[in-house]
């Protein structure tokens, strides 16, 4: 592997967040002195594993407004948008899924194969627009068909606008329509509850807020009860199969108690300055704009527009810089397709690329990057033809 | 959390295995010094994290004798079974799954939740009798359906009976019906090769052999396409999607590359010493005898019916030895139903114990269950009415 050996600045944290310290220091001790046993078991060892996924059940919990056993542990947040989908098509296989472009590939693709799909209308800075739900829902009856379940991300992965959840959580309590919330980007950097958000099904994961990779969770309302998308055994209360993965529920737990209290509020300040310096930094660049609605948004991240230049040659050339961003570009965004994110809202994702902080970022991060991006962007601008 | 403070002997080895000590050092390092980066990003600290990714995956592909590319990472054997069951049935809404009541509960509930379920034969040791994979098959043909996938796994899970795979293969080769192995409690322990087992599926767990939990593989014969059970990003060459779980893969790949070579071989020696010792300290009382098919039995594990006492006051009384088992009972397994494998077989799920060793089983625990094993079977004797 060849690559630049000097100091990096790592600004993708809304790909994916190095674990926090206690997260390393948590998973580390329990992969070193255990206990490693299955908690199902009635052996000292199994008590002692139980007692530790417990704790974490609690930490992830507190973080979302849940009650511990709400909590459905997973192996991240693309299984539990999976299974989200899975529990509402198996209580009501004809009902249509809606939802809009904006949602993340995984909620769009999971609902897409199992049955049809109603889509939502967005604004154009990727913001749903509650009120056309009523009109979906409308048609919908007007057919003699009925919704199986909608989908409200909490907040946008590629450029990190709020959605209105509470909103359209009121039109479908008041339709007796099941919601999930795709809280994957959001969780970990604003509050979240699920009460308050009035939702039936939530996702969470926790490596976008420096907890382990292959950690989520699906989080439900009290009293629901939907059929599980991994079966073949009792865990999580027989609502997912598998032996529990107790050192990235551990991990999980730490990251979620490293937030709590005032914690999240104050990272997240912190998170807020240095995108408004990125931002700063990045439109006193000529032909540079941000994308998305900056009003409360996600505090973590940035979606740039470079006029003129690919965003790809703009990543690598930031990489050699020692600089890493990612590109809104198909090559390396989680699908093959082009973004439906940035084409609903009419922006051209050959064009854009994302810049995220996180919990380890440091000014000089920022500063990286706002030293590197002007050249970058002019050198780039000079080869064309 | 009370309990047993002094030097306990861990004999639930087929439960879960404490991680080995090249897993542990291995995702340690990941943990503190990452690259803690997606795969799929063009980045330096992207291209890091996936060479580090298919380090893993070649490693786990050596130990089953496959390309890396047949490889499909997941998040344990649970999901793996799950998706092989998903794949077959979307190829082939209509067929019957084929398969015996040995098989995990993994396998029996993922397979009867999508479709019709054919039973395959048992003989009173849990083997599979592949002639009878004839009589369903043709039993099918002749009620004009099909046989969507058929499954046989390598060795059972609560006995070690090891399965006549290869005669199962040729019969499905014959009749061009997919066959799904699940290896999960034999990788590791007994050499493992795709293309000799003939399968077209093969389901693969870390954590039975001292990997981590949280990892697993769903291993695909050359050139064999399902539909993914999770959908919503490329990883895995689009047969998977949701972040890679690094530390999960890093440390399945320690562990499969700590039994390169001879060191499988030697290790299944050392077992297999070991349950002889505990088969023998155990029968040694009388009324306990062993269930299952011993020749070419899995090494790292005994099934042992106690006459006269129920296995789980016998559990905790060797946990109050400081030893820990398992109990076949229906508190304490996977499922909350009795044992089907062992009512396959005859035997009384209440009266079995599966007594299972490990990498880091050492003679001091044998002899700690030999020594405790008659005086807790005589004083619950003792205790009858």
């Amino acid at each position: 592997m060849t690559g630049p050996a000097a100091s990096r600045h790592y600004l993708d944290h809304a790909s994916t967040s190095p674990p926090r310290p206690e997260v390393v220091a948590a998973v580390g001790h329990w992969m070193a002195s255990g206990p490693a046993a299955d908690p199902g078991r009635l052996h000292h060892e199994g008590r002692l594993a139980r007692q530790a996924l417990e704790d974490a059940r609690a930490a992830v919990a507190e973080l979302v407004g849940a009650r511990p056993r709400q909590v459905v542990l997973t192996s991240g947040g693309t299984e539990a948008v999976n299974a989200a989908v899975w529990g509402a098509w198996r209580a009501r296989p004809d009902g249509a899924c809606v939802l809009a472009d904006v949602e993340h590939s995984s909620v769009r693709e999971a609902a897409a194969r199992l049955g049809p799909v109603a889509p939502l209308a967005v604004d154009g800075r990727g913001r749903i627009e509650p009120a056309s739900l009523d009109e979906v829902l409308d048609r919908l009856a007007a057919d003699g068909r009925t919704a199986g379940l909608v989908h409200c991300q909490l907040a946008n992965h590629e450029v990190g606008t709020v959605q209105p959840v509470t909103a359209v959580a009121e039109r479908c309590r008041a339709r007796r329509v099941l919601l999930h919330v795709d809280a994957c980007m959001a969780t970990g950097h604003v509050p979240v509850a699920l009460d308050d958000l009035g939702c039936d099904l939530l996702s969470v994961s926790a490596h976008k807020f420096g907890g382990p990779p292959g950690a989520g969770a699906l989080v439900l309302r009290r009293g629901l009860r939907t059929e599980p998308l991994l079966v073949g055994g009792e865990q999580e209360r027989g609502r997912r199969a598998g032996l529990e993965d107790l050192p990235a529920a551990i991990g999980f737990g730490a990251a979620a108690a490293a937030l709590a209290g005032p914690a999240l509020g104050e990272e997240a300040a912190r998170l807020r300055r240095h995108t408004a310096r990125l931002e700063a930094a990045a439109c006193a660049v000529p032909g540079v704009s941000v994308l998305g609605d900056r009003t409360g948004a996600l505090p973590q991240l940035l979606c740039l527009v470079v006029d003129g230049v690919e965003a790809e040659p703009v990543l690598l050339g930031l990489d050699q810089a020692g600089v890493a961003v990612h590109s809104g570009s198909s090559c390396s965004s989680e699908s093959l397709e082009p973004s439906p994110v940035l084409a609903a809202m009419g922006a051209d994702a050959e064009r854009s690329l994302r810049v995220s902080v996180g919990w380890s970022t440091t000014d000089e991060d920022v500063e990286a990057f706002a030293a590197a991006f002007p050249a970058v962007v002019s050198r780039l601008r000079a080869l064309r033809p």
